[in-house]
């Protein structure tokens, strides 16, 4: 029996012994969070499932697992089909799934700490048209068959000084106290772990490439808070740091802690507060403000001191990736490269900067068809070497205490082909149409997101992915609440206004499947523009890497586009020239010369 | 006393009469039309408010018309604020105001058969606020001290037939039981005018420029219907064409008829069904399936009999307008025409295709200044004459028994200055992004709209409508479901997908205020093209006149844009040409030739 048909085992043993009969199992964490960390893995332990999202669901006599369209092919060769079905969402729902399959009249389990309230209200509804019941359990099954499941990280925090965080703790919470007169409320819950990281200016080392701590907050409306965290975290500087309007508090006292705001109105995120938060609230008695997160507009719109910040880690990163394109322009050819090969020298690139701290994701090195899938990770088994006539596509980005940083560059082994020259022009027409968008106040992401895409679809191409999502400054590489994506894009977050201080990617691709994957993407800042007709919004381009010019069909490019083109190359020149070595900045000073 | 004053002092002592503190008089009809029949005009009798949309609430002490922000102006010019508050939707809904100034427990009336539950359940919320209640009345005050109110109309209905229609009545009601099959459905309340009139093939004369009939219609699973109109309406020639398949009742009827569907499960448009209707359904046990009116798609999407239809009526209704603007560029130089010396001279040019039925909307002609209103009318009071160094804007169409159109043209009096070319320009550009974009299936209206707004984004300027709005086949001049248009737009519109067949208007526009304003309108039929990497869509256009190349700055033109528009003038020299006279073809081929 293969590990996962025993773990599969072990866990219908203990859900009979729990009296359940199914159980629902989701990638996240107590956070909502879209990384999470090992303690967190539930998913992958019991499946094998290596992807970053996805849910199962384990019935007494089916079990099947949920990814979506970019997990079609690697769930099928991860998990295995013989003891799970494939299913896909969003086309089925979890809540369909059950309701077709679950037991009649059975109870199938659920950890209220993994779900919204919305997932229970639909899974609920879907299970009572088959008479059966949605159950909340007190411990997750999974953790009592999954012997040496890893403890939470007890990595300590760090302070994230003013100097850099541009706004003080005392004054972040004091806005928020601002909010809460606003809505007549008297405290607020922060559960997602990059807003009370923002707020209380700390960073932590809890979930992968992502720094912040396993911790929950209460903001009163007085602005002191709260905090919930594993004592052993905190350092005397980090206790000083937070100093006496900070109430600390052991992790596990936040349950409890809910109970205590009888006759109170409490706000909670409905999107990231999970369904126990918010029936502690209820059995306590509190009245439950169901609102958006105070802080997710708060973060997402950048101070000058984090768009600082960002610039100086933007031009070190650059520079690093920069000597790197010219390390693969010149070895690849010579063959005995990898894609795993290249993530350690990019990592090694990026270290030589002497102040990374972290990747801000597992870095996507994908050579030839490997490039056409969009979320494409190299391990040992699938890495491959980087050969002649291939496009190699590399999506990656540093963690640093002033910025992080996401940046994707493809350059060709060797000759390119005309298609995938034609191809790469269009995606650049619409990163192009993208950075130069002008447009007023309210507009959202979704309204600009048609610009990116218009070459491609003017020969028929398109790409199944975003435009563009929020980064934060030193935080999470992936960040509310705005997108630039269809409309129809899960989250909704393209129907959110954008406003200047906003930092988002621009990442039009094209993915021609078994032969190459393109994608152009820098970050860029909302700022505004003042225009002969009035003040209007446009995009700041962050990110200052050469863009391939021997992928580049200058003839298709319009005049106003080289304008564009020749002008960031001599921006890039500017930026990252002065970091490198006279060898180097020669290279830099041709790949960067006006296009033909 | 003037004559609105009385008539606000007779309804406040007839809700006395009813005992009522008060109550809403919106302006629509029971089918929730857009443009309803005198018989309905109760908003503009109560307060001499002339625009299109509005509302009135009355109270004991206080007044107020809602009208939105096209409305600001007029509703201060028409209705006097001595007695009535003015109140801007959507900034402040009239829920809101009610649930500020609604005597604390009054009842507040409401006619159920102007309303929807939607807005029932939101007013009553913000009532329940204060303690106050909404009351459905039984009779409508408003009627009761409206002595002289006009009759419903009694024009008789015509048979649309079917090699107009392009599918008989039996076949449209076929697909309206399979779809009540698909939803497990036994019938389906049809309430939207003009989907009566498109599922049974005829037309009617109730509402101004638009072709229906006030009726009602439940259509059966087994295809069958029951009409409710007025006997007196119905030709003999239209009882043929209805059938046994037709039954028959006077509209009456209707309330009763839908008490009869205890235990049955009966579909009606939460939009477009009045809170009545879900009433009586509720009273008579059926169990209700809120879902979009099924035909309100299949109406959207023409069929190829109905494109051909709107082809030729296009091409006819091209060469009038094209006649009246060489009539206009002759003749407004030397003085003495009028705004409403226009509208009437268009009018003889359509009716002198023999073909005319009616105008598709009372014709927006607008000198200078007037035309920075976008839905300006032109009334004896305020007919302004055409005069050196304006811009002359005319919107326009006509109805004939093959189609519905909808165009908008500008021409400068005299000499345009630069500022004006330049705008002009940049709405052209504007529409010809958006005529010339390419899609995939399953693309929103509100992902193109930003096509046609960036050139003007581009100098900080935009337009305060939407991009495009459906067209409907000898029937209303706007139809849904689908628009172009930002996605935060009344309605939801912009959200719903593009599909093969709809039609809809392509109408980018510059407005200064005080000074002019541009708009070019032609209509838009949404295709399958067939391409390099797949099938997208696309649009073709339908309308074909002069785009007024005096206005054009051919050097702010892209050379695809010159080709676009040469392409463009050349079939419209095609298209109309062959109606014309001699000097009427010299002068078309003069203002259709390359722009320089």
């Amino acid at each position: 029996m293969s590990t996962y048909t025993a773990r599969l085992t072990a866990l219908r043993a203990q859900l009979a012994r729990q009296r359940l009969d199914g159980f629902v199992v989701p990638l996240t964490d107590e956070h909502m969070s879209e990384y999470v960390g090992a303690y967190a893995q539930r998913l992958a332990w019991l499946t094998g499932f290596q992807g970053s999202a996805g849910s199962a669901v384990v019935l007494p006599e089916a079990a099947a697992i949920f990814t979506d369209g970019r997990y079609t092919l690697q769930v099928r060769e991860q998990v295995s089909g013989d003891d799970w079905h494939y299913v896909a969402v969003p086309a089925t729902s979890i809540a369909d799934w059950l309701g077709e399959h679950a037991p009649a009249g059975g109870r199938i389990g659920y950890d209220p700490w993994l779900h919204t309230r919305a997932w229970v209200a639909e899974a609920s509804t879907a299970l009572a048209a088959r008479g059966a019941e949605l159950v909340a359990v007190d411990t997750n099954p999974v953790d009592a068959v999954w012997p040496d499941r890893p403890a939470p990280s007890d990595a300590q925090l760090a302070v994230q000084d003013d100097a850099r965080a541009g706004l003080s703790s005392a004054a972040k919470r004091a806005a928020i106290a601002d909010w809460l007169a606003e809505q007549q409320a008297d405290a607020v819950v922060l559960t997602a772990l990059d807003s009370i990281a923002w707020v209380l200016n700390v960073r932590g080392k809890d979930v992968a490439h992502t720094p912040v701590a396993l911790a929950y907050a209460i903001v009163d409306a007085d602005g002191t808070a709260d905090l919930f965290v594993a004592p052993e975290k905190l350092t005397d500087a980090v206790r000083q740091h937070l100093g006496n309007a900070i109430r600390l508090h052991p992790r596990e006292a936040f349950a409890d802690a809910l109970g205590v705001y009888a006759t109170k109105r409490i706000a909670a995120d409905p999107q990231s507060a999970v369904a126990a938060i918010f029936d502690r609230l209820d059995q306590g008695g509190a009245t439950i403000l169901p609102s958006r997160d105070p802080v997710t507009l708060a973060k997402a719109t950048k101070n000058p001191t984090e768009i600082a910040g960002h610039r100086a880690a933007s031009a070190r990163d650059g520079a690093a990736l920069a000597r790197f394109l010219r390390w693969v322009e010149a070895e690849a050819p010579k063959g005995g490269l990898t894609e795993l090969s290249c993530v350690a020298k990019l990592q090694e690139f990026r270290e030589a900067t002497g102040v990374l701290l972290d990747t801000s994701f597992d870095t996507i090195s994908a050579t030839g068809a490997h490039g056409a899938s969009p979320h494409y990770h190299s391990t040992p088994d699938s890495n491959a070497p980087l050969e002649l006539g291939q496009l190699y596509l590399v999506d990656s980005g540093g963690q640093y205490a002033d910025g992080t940083t996401d940046v994707t560059r493809v350059l060709p082994i060797g000759e390119p082909t005309p298609e995938m020259r034609d191809r790469f022009t269009r995606v650049l027409k619409g990163h192009i149409a993208l950075a130069t968008a002008i447009f007023p106040a309210g507009t959202t992401g979704g309204q600009l997101d048609g610009f990116a895409r218009r070459p491609l679809w003017e020969i028929g191409l398109d790409y199944a992915h975003g435009t563009g999502h929020g980064v934060g400054a030193y935080l999470s590489v992936h960040e509310g609440p705005a997108r630039i994506a269809q409309p129809f894009y899960p989250g909704g977050g393209p129907a959110e206004p954008l406003r200047p201080g906003m930092m988002l990617s621009n990442e039009p691709g094209y993915y021609k499947a078994g032969a190459y994957g393109i994608r152009i993407e820098n970050l860029i800042l909302v700022e505004e523009r003042a225009l002969e007709g009035g003040t209007m919004l446009g995009f700041e381009t962050l990110t200052f890497c050469p863009i391939e010019r021997t992928l580049i069909i200058a003839d298709l490019l319009t005049p106003a586009e080289r304008d564009w083109l020749d002008t960031y190359h001599a921006r890039v020149v500017a930026v990252i020239g002065a970091q490198l070595d006279a060898d180097e900045r020669a290279w830099l000073t041709a790949k960067c010369a006006p296009i033909a």
